[in-house]
């Protein structure tokens, strides 16, 4: 009799899974009154509450309600998938409906993409730093993950040609680059014209696919994005959007646009993942979309996070002058990145920020190699300008505290 | 240069991902007009309409929307898993909310099961004939499937004890056994108490856990089920539980009970898969669950269903009387199983059962190893009991004329 001992043995990939060292990092900053730079959430001020009740209200009237509480069919919703097919045309990519499948947030078409074209220990090529969520999705699946050398405009592109001739010469020819070209998770970075065609030649080249994700591209302050990968090269890109920055993340809905040859390999994973995305949501948000919703919607998101980035470039001027620390500018999207003087370690100055009453994700869980562990993640998306001036004086007041200990 | 050639390679599991034969033979079935035994969707006319219109009429009331539309957490709302655990409780299980993952249906609770407990190549047990669904969440891991003999009750313990003493010697003990005790998709039966003591007593001795998975144990006609496998076993048996047979499936809203050893892994891999359930969609539903809004609305459900499977027992006597047919009669669920006369093949025969104006499912796909291919699968959850006469008058007519045939 085996009654005491615990039955159940896991899979290798489970040996690994632990929960997120980002995860326990946010525990740290979920203290009462801190201002909190640390998460990725949009503003809860965005949400378009009017519209979702109106919707609801339509989409559970009496003779359209049983539809929307039925089960559903495993690609998504028709109206949806065509909504996502012409709004990719509009962005100057040619994409059919039939390509469009629904997915339960963004982050399971990074499930999805993951059990269809990752083998045990077979090579995936990442941007450095990179989203860690995908870094998540891409790990039960146990790819070896290689880092592509990038800066402020993404991967480099020779350094990009000379990675894939050593792998392809190793054999360890990645199965795809993954790459978020606008207003990068963690960094705020994006791809400009020039790098995307620089970067895309060799990916053809090499013949090296591309999953290119999307979550922030809708973000932009002053000018919209180039035109998406997809765009450029249809056979060789599965394409991620979300409705969670321009709509809500509480609604769970994305999509993956995939080659035809993919696209019933995706399908398939999705009804094994969870039959179908809720076809209630689906049909709500169809119903927040209609008469150009999004037109009148989200430049008030645009605004909003513009005018906070700027608080916050002038708040890290102001507040962290003289420090050596550098951040960029990005263009849209909710984040910022900075780094600090090489000898501060972010992860290891966290509780000191908190303690000031400021939190930050630190910059080395979004490492897949090398972390850079002076380097960190601040959100603009939450706070309030003066809030946001608070926060930086926080955080200066923090780093010259360390430096002073260092010198 | 490769600007021609698809630049996409398949991981191994995804070569064997096709769309399901099951979704292939219900193309055949969508004709319109057509009486359709074929589906698994609950009736829709049991979907709480009024009762979701109010709940999200209060989930987005003014101080609330914003934290219903904005991240959440993995695990599930909190209130929500605090329900799922009493309403186990009730049911004999003593199960601790901190045990409760909230799932995008419980067909997500199958896909993380198989991350966190299949290796590639691993055995894995399941009944004889099993849910579809199950396999195809599990397939993608790549076990190696084992059947377990199986009669009107479920798993025969003696066949049981002895497979497991052959597999264990080959060192192909299962990972897990994978069973549904209450009105079984697809044959709609049930483990009577003294078959349940049997089973668990031979998996203990072997130290072989049980994914206990129960949509359906609502769904009773007569009297309650037995104790779930869960309450006699704690730390021996995953349970997934479902809110789309009771409330309305569009709201893809499921759940998992993990042993606290295994929690963290499930969560883990949830967190991969999706980030969360969506956050809506749970406050919706706990709006609806208040004030024991179940004890209400499931009795008219099980009222429904019970006579339905009246009409159809009813049907079936008068209209394949004389056959050589042979069916069951649930005590519950939204099935029956019937078998064929061995010379006919209930996939061959479908086409003609659409050309007659009724539909059913196969059996064939249903199972793991060596299927039956004279059984097939009838629901009873849709149609009126004049519709069910009409449809099992079209099937008797298809079976006489086959049998000619044969004779």
């Amino acid at each position: 009799m085996n009654t005491t001992a615990s039955p159940w043995r896991l899979a290798a990939r489970a040996e690994r899974m632990n929960p997120s060292a980002i995860r326990e990092i946010l525990k740290v900053t979920e203290r009462p009154g801190i201002l909190n730079f640390a998460g990725g959430l949009p503003s809860p001020e965005t949400f378009p509450v009017d519209a979702m009740r109106a919707a609801c209200a339509r989409v559970l009237a009496e003779d359209s309600a049983r539809p929307a509480l039925q089960y559903a069919t495993s690609e998504g919703l028709p109206e949806l998938r065509a909504w996502v097919a012409a709004e990719l045309g509009r962005q100057g990519a040619a994409v059919s409906p039939d390509q469009v499948l629904i997915t339960t947030g963004s982050q399971q078409g990074l499930d999805l993409v993951a059990k269809v074209l990752i083998d045990q220990g077979a090579p995936v090529l990442v941007e450095t730093p990179t989203y860690l969520g995908a870094l998540q999705a891409f790990a039960p699946m146990q790819p070896r993950i290689d880092s592509a050398a990038s800066d402020d405009e993404g991967v480099q592109p020779d350094a990009l040609a000379a990675q894939l001739a050593r792998l392809a010469g190793q054999g360890q020819m990645p199965r795809f680059m993954y790459a978020l070209p606008n207003f990068q998770n963690p960094t705020g970075r994006s791809m400009p014209e020039a790098r995307r065609q620089a970067v895309l030649a060799v990916c053809r080249a090499h013949g090296l696919p591309i999953v290119e994700d999307n979550p922030y591209g809708e973000l932009w302050f002053e000018q919209p994005p180039p035109a998406p990968l997809l765009a450029r090269w249809p056979e060789g890109v599965i394409y991620l959007g979300s409705f969670s920055k321009i709509l809500a993340p509480g609604l769970r809905l994305g999509y993956v646009i995939a080659p035809p040859a993919l696209y019933p390999k995706l399908l398939q994973a999705k009804q094994a993942a969870d039959l179908h995305t809720p076809g209630f949501n689906q049909r709500v948000v169809m119903e927040v979309l209609q008469d150009g919703f999004l037109d009148r919607h989200v430049p008030a998101i645009r605004a909003r996070y513009h005018a906070q980035r700027d608080a916050m470039l002038a708040a890290l001027s102001q507040r962290l002058d003289g420090l050596g620390v550098q951040w960029n500018q990005p263009a849209g999207g909710m984040f910022l990145w900075l780094r600090l003087p090489q000898t501060l370690d972010a992860q290891a100055l966290l509780p000191q920020a908190v303690d000031a009453g400021m939190a930050y994700v630190p910059g080395a869980p979004f490492y897949a190699r090398t972390p850079e562990r002076h380097t960190l993640r601040l959100s603009f998306a939450t706070a309030a300008p003066a809030q946001i001036d608070a926060g930086m004086a926080a955080l200066g007041q923090v780093l010259r505290q360390a430096l002073k200990l260092k010198a």
